[in-house]
């Protein structure tokens, strides 16, 4: 199969079992965010998946590569970044296990039956609309600010999709975590496993990641930090095997 | 002043500016939770303080030698506990700046005025009072298990002495994260600061440090952890640092 490229994108490497994903380095390229959620969800061979915001389509690529689940649909609203998602499976001949949908996950509730998905993962734009500089609605900024969503959408829709003990997992911000775990609870995602990434150990985190189920009791473990380096540009150990 | 010890009981140093406290071995013993609590809290020298819960008077005391605030009151449900703390009180001639009231802080909102305090600190029992062994109403249940007191009880009490923008410490195990966050953001006591404390860098936390504040807008920053062991028994040089 030819690879179908467009102007200024190439072909990345996703450093497992051979995978490979489009980006357009002008536009947005996945982060360690996504390289991490796709760690720490735990995903079954029988899972049906959901990826909301799913960009250029980074979390099914390595959720498969990862876990094999039965399917993975994943939504994305712009149109551009579908497409290149939509390119990338089928660069990597997943046109059977993955579909990608141009839609906005607000409307997941009526694009999907509800309860219908195992698993839902997102990794949404981290900044409220009005904070911060926000030139136009470029997809970098739809992928950084709320502009098309909010953290309240991603997980109404994550809820009302999930079936009972289904999971959904969340890579956000740390100054964010009240409103996540408040949100979470609201709408019975109970959280039930957290863990901070802290660029150096003796730094504040930039990341959490969460993994909630839907309908359990309130009781969450938080795991051991992950530390991204051991001093500049030198990953720790824990990192480099989670990066293969 | 000679020193007014019942049977069982013995003075102990707090390593700090030569501070002492009456404690009974038998009884419920101050740990590190109350030690790192007190250093956590940010408390100015023109503060009044209320601990909630206060047993034996430890944190009264340590952030005294710490902060020196402008005065303390602090409540115990167990006469005995109140009468050890206000022995400890006189002990360390302190009678004019820490008063100990025996009571039950179910009733904080009745025994003081409404947002009459600066700063709140708790280090509350940390066990569902029907989870895990439970003896009888002794002490250590009392201390240890939600019998007296629940977590909510707490929060709501904290939040009705608060003045606007006081500060509320807590200290608590991790595994109830989300019913704390989502408690205190319910009594507008909207958490700013997080620490978890791990015994050793790998493993989960045993403890988690918090503050809030009374009215203030959601955003929380989470600090660097703490880890407590080296290795076994050596201390870290943070911990070593904080122990003084």
């Amino acid at each position: 199969m030819g690879i179908n490229l467009k102007e200024m994108e190439r072909v990345d490497e996703l450093q497992r079992s051979g995978y490979k994903i489009i980006q357009n380095p002008e536009g947005f390229c996945f982060g360690m965010d996504a390289v991490l959620l796709a760690e720490f969800a735990r995903v079954k061979p029988t899972d049906n998946v959901l990826d909301l915001g799913t960009g250029t389509g980074v979390i099914p690529l390595l959720l498969d590569a990862r876990y094999s689940p039965n399917t993975i649909k994943a939504i994305e609203i712009q149109e551009q970044s579908a497409d290149m998602a939509r390119r990338s499976v089928g660069l990597n001949r997943l046109e059977h296990k993955i579909e990608i949908i141009t839609g906005d996950f607000k409307e997941a509730d009526h694009i999907f039956p509800p309860a219908s998905f195992d698993v839902v993962t997102c990794n949404p734009p981290y900044m409220i609309a009005d904070h911060g500089l926000r030139n136009h609605n470029t997809p970098k900024t739809i992928a950084r600010h709320e502009v098309c969503c909010t953290l309240e959408d991603v997980i109404e829709q994550s809820s009302k999709v999930l079936k009972g003990g289904g999971t959904f997992y969340l890579v956000h911000r740390p100054f964010r975590l009240t409103e996540i775990l408040v949100m979470m609870h609201q709408y019975s995602l109970e959280p039930k496993r957290m863990k901070l990434v802290h660029p150096y150990l003796h730094k504040e985190p930039n990341m959490v990641l969460i993994e909630g189920k839907k309908g359990a009791k309130s009781r969450v473990t938080i795991e051991p930090p992950l530390i991204v380096y051991e001093s500049p540009n030198i990953y720790t150990k824990e990192l480099c095997e989670l990066y293969g």
